[in-house]
């Protein structure tokens, strides 16, 4: 089956008014540059639906003035093939998608103070407007997101909930290299020797694991300090990480900080350069 | 035919999904304290739709900090029995809307800076949000709102076009008393002396337009002070009037103040004070 192409959001309402409301939705949405993180969201929206619908758009406003949107990773017609592949129904992948007028944005209040939203302040109010934007286009049954970004899973989690929107969210297993290292898009912006060392960071959170596992057996609540001083201690090991810009320790369901972590456990997450490459990762305790 | 109720989310929802999507549905958000003009857009909404749906909710995140959500009038024992009266299928009536987690607001960026916008921080924020919240909820095919709350309406068709929403929206003319009081549920506010008086706002916008007119006949563009100080001038013959807040001479698309009024028209608009309640009234030139 070839896979349809949708370019405007005219096109794309034009094939959603054809689809019954029996049907369900599994929705994808991508900024392209596809990895085997995205594919498996693709392959758990084929399983769960009827219809699968993936977008690629790379979306201006979540970027900020210093950050890769220029240089964001392009590769349209790989994509595609890679969607063709798994078996995707139709691709929305508009060139545009604000007008010179737009004025809405949705505010997600205190996300910008959250360990991800202080290091790219804008960055959730850009994802929350444009995934508010491709729910309305795409009106999905389920929408699928990866457990790699875990403040923007919990974002859309939110925002589906206060806007009221129709649509379950799934959150899918982060997919990794063989190495440990996380897919990610950026991941391309490594050099050979970065590459090699970049796995560090699944290093120093399987390093919080093991302590995390070892205070499990009757220990808690444990103060977080000791997590993020195991992933700080191992990140350090490294001489190419350049930068350890957060190591936290939060809340699964708000993503805010933890003192202390309790029988609910934690997430632990990160955001370092290694090289010039910012690499973000996480791990559920 | 007796009104069908709904008080929660998932009831609506529930009802929401038996609608086929053939049917066409007519929706009018509201405040309750209904009067004859949301009757007119109850009147609208049936002559255009397959169903018609209402709503009544005082949407506490619309009202500042010193404004009158809590007196403000609520009577929906009355309300219920005009919308039956008047053939609405559906009444959604939720009590409450946002959950103590809710963090996700529509900021609809410079609409604070609008004259209505300025008088009333958040107030814009707030309708955003509500109208965001129950367009997900209903879906309507057709929304309708008064030409009275003309920068709300400027906001809502923004809001539409920039998160994609799938909703038309009908803007209806203002609805007058006799004596040329635009309809309002704060009319009830008035004390019979100021009730009286209080047709002072139509006097000083009919003059307004009178002048425009005059001009019209070969003299535009013309200055737009002309304009608002003819509406002051008449305004300030009423010694009830305690309070000018603004008389604006803005864009009908945007609401942006207009130096001089061109062949394509303005809006001029004003909030004042009868006595202690606050009233606003426009005119389109």
């Amino acid at each position: 089956m070839t896979i349809n192409l949708h370019k405007t959001i005219p096109a794309f309402r034009a094939l959603r008014r054809t689809i019954s409301p029996e049907k369900s939705i599994g929705f994808v949405p991508t900024m392209g540059a596809l990895h085997a993180g995205h594919l498996s969201l693709v392959e758990a929206a084929r399983k769960d639906n009827d219809i699968v619908v993936a977008s690629i758009y790379v979306n201006p406003t979540q970027f900020g003035p210093n950050e890769d949107l220029d240089k964001y990773p392009r590769q349209f017609e790989a994509d595609r093939k890679l969607l063709e592949e798994l078996g995707v129904d139709h691709l929305f992948c508009p060139s545009e998608m604000y007008t010179k007028n737009h004025r809405c944005f949705v505010d997600p209040v205190g996300f910008d103070d959250l360990r991800e939203g202080s290091a790219r302040p804008g960055h959730f109010r850009g994802v929350a407007t444009i995934v508010t934007k491709l729910f309305n286009i795409v009106k999905p049954t389920r929408a699928y997101f990866g457990q790699k970004d875990a403040a923007q899973c919990v974002l859309i989690k939110r925002l589906v909930e206060d806007f009221d929107m129709d649509t379950e969210i799934r959150v899918m297993p982060t997919v990794r290299e063989n190495d440990g290292l996380a897919m990610s898009s950026r991941n391309a912006y490594l050099s050979d020797e970065e590459r090699v060392v970049a796995n560090i960071i699944y290093k120093s959170l399987s390093a919080a694991k093991e302590v995390f596992e070892g205070a499990f057996a009757g220990n808690l609540p444990m103060d977080s300090n000791i997590i993020s001083e195991t992933v700080i201690s191992t990140l350090e090991t490294e001489p190419l990480v350049k930068e350890i810009e957060y190591v936290a320790v939060d809340s699964k369901e708000t993503m805010e900080p933890l003192k202390e972590i309790g029988p609910e456990g934690a997430i632990v997450s990160l955001a370092v350069k290694v090289g010039k490459v910012r690499l973000i990762d996480n791990f559920i305790l």
